[in-house]
């Protein structure tokens, strides 16, 4: 097994971030971005010229690709790593021959389920592409794009059935200032990684109901125990321990960090304003809106789970619940 | 059993909250300070005159004791609470005399160690004064003073060998503001509140060399699990859960929030100020200073438990190792 060429699908922050991590030990990556006009700024400038503008790469050692050449990425690059917002992976995906999808290892970075679908992305590729379990990977943890880009010591973990993958991907994905740890989880880490942005919206409601530190670690406590509830009736796994930097500490950095758009979102929420005018405003999509509406879908007509601080979420976005009132109820709840 | 008439030892900023809370549910209490200067001032502003002051209080529902009437003071009380800094405790309680203990309810709110002693105060209380394990307790949980001065929504958890005692202090602390747990683990919630103290000086140092937001997620996540360790060694306890809010929201709230003297005596450490100098600026206690010389101590002797958080934040402060050397060998250890 070899990383071989890697071949990033998307051009956000964490895509950004992940293109430069791959450049510190790989010598040349595929890119795919959207439009043409993206890629004769990126090369002219030497950034993305949208998001983490402050990470500086050589054009030389990209290879671009635009919207009508996803087969060819697919083909060209050895390792995929997908790294879209969740609503818009299965436009690409769907594109996608199964031909190009043969053999390639696909590694899952998105914080996101597959909508309409309900399907985490590791599972999507097993359905649509019969892609091999062993092909299939996931990267998370707590990292900020932002703090990536300064190079500040971050930790990553690399998922995958195959423990050869997962160290495959951590020997990649390790450098200078990333350290990655590997872990058989793939599930369990997709769903954190959609919960905590659900919490972290929880978090930035009752920031903007003027709630304070002691209620956010209460909230954060309640949080961890109902994902650890969660993904243990999704995936029952003896050595998952919730408090690993994958899931707790994803939590926290999402949930207490500035950098946090799902925070930002919640926080406006809480102050009053529409989900649509919250959205307007921020110019950025908040994976825990769409998560939230996956997780509830999944929880109601599957697991089952008490999901007191989800189903509070889900209310208030999608049900016009009161914010104040439904994060009152909540709060009784805790402990 | 009835907690009957409450006597707060203590004045700082935690003794302040504790007293307002008291007075939320019973119509007098007693309240040990220092020295009778600041009763005067207490009793001419209806305030604290150095710590909380934004807290009000009626002097009429308070029966003040200072320096020399500490066996009036417990005498006259039925429950006592606990909660000057660490250090101070064994001053105030080597003049407590057995007749004088006999009976009482004792509350334990200080996040400390008896230093020297190396005892918990709950094993202090048993070892000098024989005092019956019924008859103690503790209360601890995420609660800054600040915002229980605001009558923000805030939780406790009380603490006791005997389940009445537990929900006995539940019902009398919880209010409008305030919703109290109740836990069977005495010894757990003790060492937890003060390792939390401990790493809330890391998350500070680390704070204060420029390390930023994925980092903390990381060291706290490493920091749970490292008093998971800590207290299953010392005390193990099936029904333990570190995600709950007495142990990791405590932490929580202490390592991330700006109230916090831990963590602010930890950044200016960080920052390159020695432990002396930090002292004189801030003009407090910041009690995990006492909490790692203490818990190193402990753990060197007698239980060995695997504490590389605590052991980098000994060196830095005891064995003047430099902190930016310390915690670079520190992240090394962290995934």
């Amino acid at each position: 097994m070899d990383i071989g060429r890697i071949g990033i699908l998307g051009s956000g922050s964490w895509a950004t971030a992940l293109a430069k991590i791959s450049l510190e030990s790989t010598p040349e990556i595929n890119w795919f971005v959207r439009r043409d006009d993206q890629v004769q700024r990126f090369k002219a400038t030497g950034h993305n010229p949208d998001y983490l503008s402050s990470a500086a790469f050589d054009p030389e050692r990209i290879t671009f690709y635009t919207e009508g050449s996803i087969n060819p990425f697919f083909r060209n690059s050895d390792t995929i790593i997908l790294v879209t917002p969740s609503p818009y992976i299965k436009h690409y995906l769907k594109k996608v021959k199964r031909s190009s999808m043969r053999g390639k290892l696909v590694i899952n970075a998105i914080k996101g389920i597959v909508p309409d679908e309900n399907l985490l992305v590791s599972e999507f590729l097993i359905k649509e592409f019969s892609l091999p379990k062993e092909q299939i990977g996931v990267v998370s943890g707590p990292c900020h794009a932002e703090e990536v880009a300064q190079e500040r010591r971050s930790y990553l973990t690399t998922g995958a059935y195959s423990s050869e993958l997962a160290h495959l991907m951590a020997d990649t994905l390790s450098c200078d200032y990333i350290t990655c740890t590997t872990s058989d989880d793939v599930v369990g880490i997709e769903f954190a990684s959609v919960l905590k942005n659900i919490y972290a919206i929880a978090a930035g409601i009752c920031n903007g109901l003027n709630y304070g530190d002691n209620f956010q670690s209460v909230l954060i406590s309640n949080a961890i125990a109902e994902m650890n509830s969660f993904v243990n009736t999704v995936h029952l796994l003896n050595n998952r321990v919730i408090t690993n930097s994958v899931y707790l500490g994803d939590l926290l950095v999402t949930a207490y960090s500035n950098y946090s758009r799902n925070r930002t979102f919640g926080t406006m929420i809480g102050k009053g304003y529409s989900v649509k005018a919250a959205q307007v405003e921020m110019e950025m999509v908040a994976e825990g809106y769409y998560g939230a509406k996956c997780v509830r879908e999944l929880n109601t007509t599957r697991y089952r789970v008490n999901m007191p601080i989800m189903d509070a979420v889900y209310e208030i976005l999608y049900n016009k619940q009161s914010a104040k009132e439904t994060i009152e109820r909540l709060s009784l709840k805790f402990r």
